[in-house]
């Protein structure tokens, strides 16, 4: 099956492409920018959702619904937040089709026609503070602790599966709170948790930093975000949690009574992942040989694959098996079991590695002899020889040792791609190298937008441990007191 | 707060959408017809999700995710289908917003125009199968055992929060066999399914059956339904599964090869159940005095509540209930301790009867002295006083007695509005008295739609225990061979 794979050194963004068809997690669907996410890929999604679910309940959020529309008006009520969503969203203008004149179809009813279109949610700040407003009289209804998971639709010209589609699936939490520090705070722990997810659930280190100006979301007085580096030595924005001001109460007039009973305007938060961080486990670990999934998110964690020439040895191995199985799944470890005749196990040892598959366990006639079988890693490819006793145990290690090294290889591998750079000659160099470059910047978006325009590079942000440090802006020479870190970008 | 609520038997449509507003449930939002589930509400759809959610998996189903578009011209591939759903559903129309010429605000851009218009979902058959038609060539490719969870869109002129809202959410089913006789079975497993969530977990009795032609899924051969009858008598469909024959692989031409090297069509199911089972729980259990809830399914199964005079008898009770929350959390009962100081423990006590938490403990300076706590079911509105030493086996047995009792009570309810009526006069008269009404039916859809236009009065379903039994059709005089449950409904 890997056999025709595209290798990463050679074209890395066809490698993403079919990997990630190839390994049956999303195909393009019939409509334009818009996927299918398949089984496989959605299972693993699922296990996302449910470790941040958890997440999310145990720092006192609830989940909640608010509508797919949002009335046209609605998206002007703020400025900043219009000019960023309205120039890429699907509109609704007709709630009614009719037969054509020939019979031979369905267009759409001229008198069916919506007096305000509706928009097709592009992000729910709008929809959810105009309900927020008949939630909060006084100082005793907040904070509000809401999340919702739901799909989203950006109407982007140029989409990749996972990274950028038109329509894609999230959570985005919406709080309220009394007090500016208290909102501020909500934003850096979701920012923690996310960071938490990304290092501890998907082994995708992060870095912790703040946005630019220039890169924060519309509306937002400040943008939190993780950053993570791709194999390509790109950067990947994995979540993002923004301070919301007051922006959005005073654009639907959403005040609340405080315990001196004055009117106050309610400070707001908004934070989210999305399937893109799909992208961003795929293209972190995997390899030329095809998926590679950390235990804690592989919707199978271990394969077992017999070895056998005749039925009565499938049934001896069938037999021995069994209470492998049943031990590795009393340890809560998902086994798959596959001994389908009608597939080789040289395929099966290609398409379990090329799912990503943590483990294989590989059980011949020699084993059935010696009460032995082959374990295979994921991560390594390394294959031992051991003894069946005892193995649900080195299995349930090796999930934890897997888990930690593919972490620590994507943080080498980090390490290794990320270097200060002091000059504009250097910058230009070094930027076609990719990676993460740790520059001064002269904290203006002039300069950011020149470098961006010279060099496709943009400030990725400013990370919280970034020292304090005197120097000059790499572009315009100006003081500096930190660096930040710029990079090219998915 | 339960003071000026509505009783049933006063208006029994009123008391349903007072309840669901006052029990925090959901609440109409800015756009026509959508509602916001609300964070108690939305808890308890979660608890039915991941009810449902692990019986379709243990039955060998997958989850997916498809677009929520459809292209226009899909619809109007299977002529039944389009039929159904062109009537009622959003179209996008445009790509993209532009300021006004004033600057006042955005107007959709007349040069974003799509070539062709996509339709929000209003079910998902069409994108799906044309999605199939790639995934299967052999009968090695089948079955395919697909679920999505989603939102669809059906553009209802009369809306009503769970029952019929434009947007909803729910879970559609569609598999894909090689066989009539597979496909069939799957259909029927399927409504089995529904069946056993409804009776065992929403504690919600429910009449298995087939739907009339006329009653048809638009587009399927057959559609097995679930029918409920709510506390005014009338009947809910609570879930649908249908077997869709061949139609939709021949509408997007999905053929496969069978063992016998042979192209044939392959056979399908799709089957789905909604937010609108939220209601039939609602109506079905519920009282004068808000919510009642079956133990399964509530999002807290046990409130606490202290009754105190002085901050140290509240810190003593503090002390004292801490091992009674411990032991019931170790049962994995959900507990939710309420000693918030601002809140009187009467506006408590009734909160919590309002929003149907099953088990309410409350313990005053008496109990403390005798070491016993007040128990009280919410179902039968029991209080007794009882020590407090196996307290908590004591509520873990109360919660498997009153899911029990809720269940009995609501399937005595419906036997005692099942009738069998034989003659015409007397469907006329006991319709308006609601209830199952077991008649004889000619088998024709003419039939049916005048008694409909009559009485407004449906076929719910030919059940699958109807025994055998000749009689006349209460409306034809024609010879039936079974009866049938004729019913107003939701």
């Amino acid at each position: 099956m890997a056999k025709d794979f595209v290798k990463r050194s050679e074209n890395f963004s066809e490698w993403y492409n079919e990997l990630v068809v190839r390994a049956d997690l999303a195909e393009n669907s019939a409509v334009r920018g818009c996927m299918v996410i398949k089984p496989y890929g959605y299972a693993i999604w699922e296990k996302m959702h449910d470790a941040l679910d958890k997440m999310f309940k145990d720092t006192g959020h609830q989940n909640a619904y608010f509508p797919i529309f949002i009335p046209k008006s609605f998206l002007s009520r703020e400025a900043d937040h219009v000019k960023g969503f309205a120039k890429e969203c699907a509109v609704v203008t007709h709630y009614r089709l009719k037969t054509n004149e020939e019979g031979t179809g369905v267009v759409v009813d001229p008198e069916a026609r919506l007096e305000e279109e509706l928009i097709v949610r592009p992000t729910s700040e709008t929809i959810i503070w105009s309900t927020y407003k008949n939630w909060i009289k006084s100082y005793r209804d907040l904070p509000i602790l809401c999340n919702q998971w739901a799909n989203v639709v950006r109407w982007e010209m140029r989409t990749r599966m996972f990274l950028r589609t038109a329509e894609f699936l999230w959570q985005e939490g919406h709080t309220a709170h009394a007090t500016r520090e208290e909102a501020e705070a909500e934003a850096r722990r979701m920012l923690d948790v996310y960071a938490d997810f990304a290092n501890n659930w998907m082994a995708v280190p992060v870095v912790k930093g703040v946005k630019s100006p220039n890169e924060r979301f519309a509306g937002a007085l400040d943008t939190y975000c993780i950053e993570a580096m791709m194999q390509d030595g790109k950067a990947l924005q994995a979540g993002t949690s923004h301070f919301l001001g007051q922006n959005f109460a005073k654009a639907f007039d959403v005040q609340f009574l405080n315990k001196e009973n004055k009117l106050e305007y309610v400070w707001a938060t908004s934070w989210g992942v999305s399937t893109r961080l799909m992208g961003a486990l795929i293209m972190t670990h995997s390899d030329d040989n095809g998926l590679v999934l950390p235990p804690k998110l592989a919707p199978i964690q271990v394969a077992i694959v017999p070895i056998c020439k005749s039925d009565e040895q499938m049934k001896e191995i069938d037999t021995k098996v069994q209470p492998i199985i049943d031990a590795l799944r009393a340890k809560g470890i998902s086994v798959k079991y596959d001994n389908r005749p009608e597939y080789k196990p040289g395929w099966k040892f290609t398409e379990y590695e090329f799912k990503g598959v943590p483990v294989r366990l590989a059980i011949g006639p020699r084993d059935l002899e010696n009460g032995t079988c082959e374990v295979c890693r994921r991560d390594t490819l390394e294959k031992i020889t051991m003894p069946i006793e005892g193995i649900a145990d080195h299995v349930e290690q090796l999930m934890e040792t897997i888990q930690q090294n593919i972490y620590q290889k994507a943080l080498d591998f980090r390490m290794s791609q990320t270097r200060k750079v002091d000059t504009w000659e250097d910058f230009k160099v070094e930027i076609e190298k990719n990676g993460f470059l740790l520059c001064h910047w002269d904290g203006t978006t002039e300069t950011e937008e020149k470098i961006k325009a010279e060099t496709k590079a943009t400030i990725r942000c400013i990370p919280y441990d970034a020292p304090e440090e005197e120097g000059k802006c790499i572009y315009s020479g100006k003081p500096s007191h930190r660096r930040v870190i710029f990079a090219r970008s998915y």
